[in-house]
This record gives structure tokens, sequence and C-alpha cells, in this order.
């Protein structure tokens, strides 16, 4: 296409939308994508089917470990990883500003369709629409996901019982940090990398071991969040263990110095796992097995109270509530 | 919920994020929404699947007939519709500008869920995200639909052959134009309603008419755009008899004053069919029998040119073009 920026006209329906449809993404989205259809044929495995849906409005739109593309695929795919299930098809909406380069729409569809297909997951539809100038964040996107599990898999929140162990396959709070420091100008520097990544293989192996009551991936409101969701669902609580909770130097720097408690930070490749407590052992050497080398079981459900309680490194504990203000808006 | 408006902190994944889900999305999108889970299953019937997603940006989000709501499920049922499938199961994901009222929220939710429940399909799975002001318009939609058609059901641009008739459901230009007006301060006032409704009923009733060759809704771009996407696919022309064409007084008339042509206007809930030139009686009689009243045969698939065309009222002819610049940004 000509243009080099997006205009009002890509969103109409007419040749321009055709051209930014066509050069931009299906150019990218491969073969998959027939924009010609009003609907997309899929076909199924056998299986329990299963749909998950998710909206990116990720300030900066490209940050250290990927872009809001690769980010959708990865936030989607996970979602049906921690349900049990594997991906089989997606569908991405693309809500773009009017004046937005197109070379970055480019390349956040070209990090899209890379994602996917690393994920093995083909793109089947989308759409796109064009808002003012001061209507949008420059790229939106919507995405679904459609996956198929085993049946006679029964994970959730409901199968959590007391003496339970928690798990978490990585380090904590990558994701949050990357995108605070990428957006804000606090002159800091480091090793500072998003963790958006798929949890397909993380989840396959889990899946393997007997004993898996629950995964969830700690994105919006990180670990602490997830671990409210168990206390909330349970009526039990959750004793965290915080000399074992995986947390990055530079990330620990960062939070300390500007008051953010990684906790509660938003992860984009990581999954919290419930599992019984003789499976502990087993869940973290699959987790290894998985390429997930800094897996570590975190801590344990409590009859009471039910409440979120961290111990510290010197052995003594405090509460963790539920997240309130918003720390870091547009993080994901 | 406490809150009057949205905030930030309603994104955040933490308790406020919880309520404005649970006061504002679960509670008028019924038990088919189970909040706790990361992805929801469903169960689809014996055919084909078929999948569609579709952005929502209208502005006004509430306009006479509708609100953003009903449109995005009315859009994306309609999607299925025109693609020959019964809808199953649908998600949603909203975008929220910081700021915007939660009432608003909550009529556009109840719309959406009443919507939902007209057209017999459940809302499964759902997002939230929150923007900061003048990041976003109010409320952004994003839908996903998915279908069940008959497998033996070949329709498609492909399938259209030279002497094929084409039909429309109602009158063209409705939505637009009201939309428009509701925007607008043109101090014009009139009988203008959005046409945003189901398809179904006009869907399942052509299925039935042997020679039914292609379904497509003309939303944005209108019945021409319909048109010249024929005319791309099959290197043949499209000739529109005018006087056949369904426009209501009120849209003519705003049309008229203002240098708008309704044929390029969107519509939201009315179908454009090509049938075998034998069937186009029982095509009519059939969309008529489904309360289409005013369903018409407005032209004919044609070997040569391959460009669109228009009689007139006064037997002239001229071509219709693609839309270029966009008439009416954010009209759906």
């Amino acid at each position: 296409m000509d243009a080099t920026h997006v205009s009002l006209a890509h969103g109409n329906g007419g040749r321009f939308m055709r051209e930014l449809i066509d050069d931009c993404f299906r150019r990218y989205l491969g073969a998959s994508l027939d924009t010609d259809l009003d609907a997309a044929p899929i076909r199924l495995p056998a299986g329990e089917v299963v749909i998950t849906t998710d909206g990116f409005v990720v300030q900066p739109i490209e940050f250290p470990g990927g872009n809001i593309g690769s980010l959708a695929v990865h936030g989607t795919v996970n979602d049906l990883a921690v349900a049990g299930a594997e991906p089989v098809a997606l569908t991405v909406n693309a809500i773009l500003e009017e004046g937005v380069e197109v070379a970055l729409v480019e390349r956040v569809a070209a990090a899209l369709g890379a994602a996917a297909a690393a994920c093995g997951v083909p793109v089947v539809a989308g759409d796109t629409k064009v808002v003012g100038r001061g209507e949008g964040g420059g790229i939106y996107l919507a995405t679904t996901g459609v996956g198929v599990r085993d049946p006679t898999l029964h994970l959730g929140l409901g199968a959590i019982e007391v003496g339970d162990q928690l798990l978490v396959s990585g380090s904590v709070g990558d994701h949050g940090t990357a995108v605070m420091l990428a957006r804000e100008s606090f002159g800091l520097r480091g090793d500072l990398h998003s963790d958006s990544a798929p949890l397909l293989a993380a989840s396959r192996a889990l899946r393997a071991v007997a004993g898996l009551r629950f995964m969830r991936d700690p994105t919006r409101g990180g670990l602490a969040t997830v671990c409210h969701d168990v206390v909330r669902a349970t009526g039990h609580g959750v004793r965290l263990h915080g000399p074992t909770i995986p947390v990055r130097p530079p990330v620990a720097s960062v939070c300390a110095m500007l008051g953010y408690d990684p906790y509660y930070l938003a992860c984009e490749g990581r999954l919290v796992a419930v599992v019984a407590t003789a499976a502990a052992g087993a869940a973290l050497a699959a987790l290894r097995s998985a390429g997930c080398a800094d897996a570590a079981i975190i801590g344990t459900v409590v009859a009471t109270p039910p409440r979120l309680m961290l111990t510290t490194d010197l052995g003594g504990e405090r509460f963790l509530e539920e997240l309130e203000d918003d720390p870091l808006p547009r993080i994901c």
C-alpha cells in the first residue's frame, strides 16, 4: 500500500481498507486467513471445546521482549493452556488510531503471525476498525482462541484442597517491570525483558502429573491476584513462602526503587499451578523438563485464615491484600 | 458497585475490576458467563464449525434503534447467518475509557445481553480493559461468534454465475443515516432508526431455497461494497436496477440534503443474496415469509463489463465506483 500512516479511510470497508488488510495482515498471518469470508470454517479434533477472549491495550506498543501482537497471541494461547487445552484457532480484532504508522502496524502483524506460527495455531478470522486521533491508543487488539482439551481432565478452583502446594513456572514481575520502564523515562537501564511466551509446553508437562488441580497465568494483578482467586473460591488461606518465589535481581531492584511489589506485577509467560501435596515434586520436575529452569514450589493452601499470607526472609509473616488502585494501567 | 464512572482501577485485575464485571456484565449476560474460568467450555451440535470476529467503535454509543451492545451482537450473529450458520456461542471484549459513566456501561451490557438472548446464543466468555482519558471512545467492543452449519451447504462468492439475481432483504441506508443524524447536530429530525437486527430468520428461509449462491450483510460500505465484492471475485459485472432498491423516504431525503449515496451507507439488519435466475421468485417469497416485507429483487450478474452499474429511474445507467474516502467513520 502507498500510505505511510493509517487514515480513517482505512476503516471504511472500501479499497483502502482492503489494501491495509491485504498488505499488513494477510501478508503476515498467512494462508489461513481468507478475507473473502464472513465466517471461517475450523476443524476441531475430538475433545471438549473451550473458548477464551482477551483485549490488549499495552502501552508502549513495542517493548523489550515483544510487542502487542506477540503479547496478544501469548495471552490468548496461555488462557487455553492453563485451562488444559491445545489451541486450534485464533481470531484477531485490531482497533487502529488515525495517524498510526503503517510500518508499526506491519511490525505488530508480523510478530502476531510469528507467535501464532510458533504455537502452531492458525489465525482464521480478523477485523479492523479505525478511530480518529485522540480516540485510541495507536493499536488495540482483541483476540479470541478456540481450543480442545481432554474431557476427563477436571481442573479448576473447585478441585483445590487444604494442604495443596502452589508452584510458579518461573520468575515473576518481568513483564510488568519491562513495560513500565519502556514507558516511563526513569533513566533506569538494565537487563529487563518481558517474559511474554507461550505456556503450552509447561501445561502439557503438568497435565501428565497426577494430582494437578488448577493452573492459571498470573497476568493483570500478578501472582498475588491468582492467590486471591484461590482464597475467594475455596474459603481457605494461601501461605506463600517469600524466599522461594523467584524474582530476578533487576526486577527486585527496580521494584525496590520505585515502590512496586513484584507479586502484583503482570507476567505474560508464567503459570501458577496448584497440585496435591504428594505431587509437588513431580510437578516441579515436570516444569523443569519443559524448560522452566526457575520453577519453584512457593506456597501452601491452609485451612485458616481465609487470607493471603507471605512469610518473609526473616521468618515474619504479613498479609497481602487484594489489589485496589491500579499500579500500572495498560500493562497488557 | 459504588463508582459512578469507570476509573483505571477498574481494569487492573483486582477488586474494582471484579465488581465492574459482576455488576455490569455478569448481571446482564446471565449464567452462561462463568468469570472464574480462563476458557469456557462450549457444546457444538453436529455440523461444520465456523467462527467470525468483529470490532465495534460506533459513535454515538447509543442511537435510535439500538446501542453498541445490541449492534455488536447483531453484527456478529449476522456474519454467522450470512455464512449459513446457526450461532452457538459469543465472546465479548470491552475496552472502556476512563471516565465513562457506569450507567452507560450497564445500558450497553443490558442491550448486549437482551440481543444475545433474543438470538438464542449465550455469551460464554468476556474480557474488560480500561484505557486512560483521550485514549478511547467511551466504549469499544470486539465480539467473536462461533456457529455451526450444514456441511453440504456450499455458499460463497465462487458459486455465483452470470445471470444470477440479487436480492436485498429490506431498505438500505437506515443504520448509516440514523447514526449520522444522532452524531451531528444538523437540526434534522425524522423517523430515522437503525435497522440493526438479527438476520437469522431471513438466512434460514433462504437456505431452504434451491439455487441460493451467496449471502452477505451490507455493513461498512453498504450495498455498493457487497456488489463490488461480487465483481472482484467473479470478474463479471453487476447491474443494479435503481428503481427497485428500497430506500425509505426519510433516508432518501437526508441523503439528498447532505450529499450521501444510500447505496454506500451501512445497514446492520439487511442481507444481500445472490440466487440462480430461476430461484429469484422463491427467494423473494422466502424473505417475505421471514418478515422482510420490503425485500426486493434489485439486480443481475452480467458477463461484462466487470463493473458495478446502476440503471436510474429515467432509464439511464451510471457506474458506481469502489468506496475510497470514508463518508462516515465509526459507523459500526
